[in-house]
């Protein structure tokens, strides 16, 4: 058994989203019978509808970004664990409107199998679908085989502001798959986590080393190094994401530097100091930056950064009022 | 040595302090020489002015409560250390208003020392000071022995907006002393935590023990005990309080829930979820509810739970607009 604050392992997830609708009612409600997790406001019928979800674990993803400005639906499966194909398709169904729905789907084989079936489903019975499936993970090398990890928030966040300026399906779509050709992101971990069912670490580090190139599913990392000081941590993670953005100094970005779940607020500020001290160094313009936690693997202590390549459209839908639990920016309709 | 994302032990405050002052120029500015934060915006000078610091490494607390709405200073010791005199004074002087300066101290011997010193030579220079002790913490028998935990925050939420609405030194005092009368928080530990300088955990507990009433400083807890479930840890959290502030039923509180700095999301949710329904089921009305980090322990795993008890004036203000770093409520004026 490994030490964790809930009741009974495979019980954690419906307390979790009971407890988040619990602290936000105005914001967001639970269908108790799918765990999902729709707006708690008026169903906006006029935009084009944003559904997404995966396995639990990686909170506040996706539930923490349903809300006005980015997401309409997040459906929540078991600790890492794929959704069902039923869950996916009530998800669609509740939150589909006349302009259609977006699915963002993260690059795992569970993910896409069990999206892509209900999104047949949900076309079959005359709901305009469209998807896009996040693969923004550099540690990988083949990019088809990368997965989806923080790049997926900035996908919310952009193109749920594309939603809410009303933008058409075929434009909301266009402009997601644009956040994920240009974003890219990296993680390291100091420790494993470990899964409430499964009472064990995924896997063990000696007291000095550290993974880096890690998943979001306490994946042992591409790489097993000595524990290194975070500045130089920072300058391989972002030498790593410049090189295969090919970005040049000058270009505008929005930096992501976040802990994994159980990084202490000092971590994550020292971490991003340093982040942010390389980019600049390297001619980078840091246009908005996010600090803290985002896509997580349950207690896992470590840290991963996010670069998003911006132009003139993506900086003005990443910083478009929204008001999520997660993420909220100014001048959000908020009933 | 055990891994943290920092550089060199000993650098990690100022670095995690330029950290945050590059991610929110906008809202907190950093003195080098003291290590202590500011407001950005222009010095209210026509208000009273709050001060108060302490240690680091429970993060946000305090550097992430200034801004408007609450603090004008946190002054930012060693981890676990207390400010040193010259660092508090410099705070006072920097921020002082005709008004006057509320300092706020938590209940701990050397922070109670040096900020006592400090108060006296800004007194002596003309300064119209007064202060405040928090002792919150309801796992200690002797009201006096009592540590200053979380309800600091709420010290400086309420006092802050009391000051903001202009409120004179003595009534901003007044409000300050009846959040700390009202208010009571309990701690437990699944793990403990280290002091980047110190190389080695602050305890050892066993795989299936945790630690009952601990500070925010590492130490151990009052009672060690068996791991429990979430619900239960939280009964028994909810009633030592609801015991010591001899509440009843139909009371409106404000309910705190929190991770103790290595606590993922997910925990804390469930423990939320648990805490209220726990609080509930006594007759308590939660007025409002505060989920996430408040006053932490480095990368502790365990929960804190507050409780502060509300009367009208009491939820006028801890309702009113703030606009810092940790909290954000709407109508901040923030220029």
């Amino acid at each position: 058994m490994i030490k964790k604050l809930i009741n009974k392992p495979g019980e954690e997830v419906r307390e979790m989203l009971e407890g988040l609708t619990l602290a936000f009612p105005d914001i967001v409600r639970l269908d108790p019978q799918w765990n999902n997790i729709y707006r708690t406001s008026k169903k906006p019928n006029w935009k084009v509808a944003l559904v997404t979800g995966g396995g639990s674990g990686h909170e506040p993803a996706h539930a923490g970004y349903v809300g006005y400005g980015m997401l309409d639906a997040a459906v929540a499966g078991a600790v890492f664990t794929s959704p069902t194909i039923p869950q996916v398709l009530a998800a669609i169904k509740e939150v589909a409107t006349e302009p259609g729905v977006l699915v963002i789907i993260k690059n795992y084989t569970g993910d896409v199998m069990n999206f892509n079936a209900a999104i047949k489903m949900a076309t079959a019975s005359g709901i305009k679908v469209q998807s896009v499936v996040v693969n923004d993970d550099v540690a990988i090398a083949e990019k088809s085989n990368r997965r989806g990890t923080s790049i997926t928030v900035f996908v919310h966040k952009i193109a749920g502001a594309a939603a809410e300026e009303g933008m058409s399906l075929d434009e909301v779509k266009r402009v997601a798959q644009k956040v994920i050709d240009n974003g890219r992101d990296y993680g390291v971990a100091l420790t494993p986590c470990s899964v409430p069912a499964a009472g064990e670490y995924t896997f063990q580090l000696g007291q000095d080393e550290i993974e880096l190139g890690i998943g979001i599913h306490g994946e042992k990392g591409v790489q097993r190094t000595k524990w290194m000081p975070s500045a130089q941590l920072a300058k391989i993670m972002i030498d790593k994401m410049v090189d295969d953005l090919k970005l040049n100094k000058g270009d505008e970005v929005a930096l992501m530097v976040q802990g994994t779940g159980g990084t202490p607020y000092m971590e994550k500020l020292v971490f991003y100091r340093d982040a942010r001290k390389y980019a600049e160094s390297l001619g980078l313009k840091i246009y908005t930056s996010w600090v803290g936690e985002f896509m997580t693997s349950l207690e896992m202590q470590g840290g991963r950064i996010a670069l998003l390549k911006l132009d003139d459209e993506l900086k003005r839908l990443v910083m478009a009022p929204a008001n999520t639990v997660a993420i909220k920016l100014p001048g959000a309709i908020t009933s």
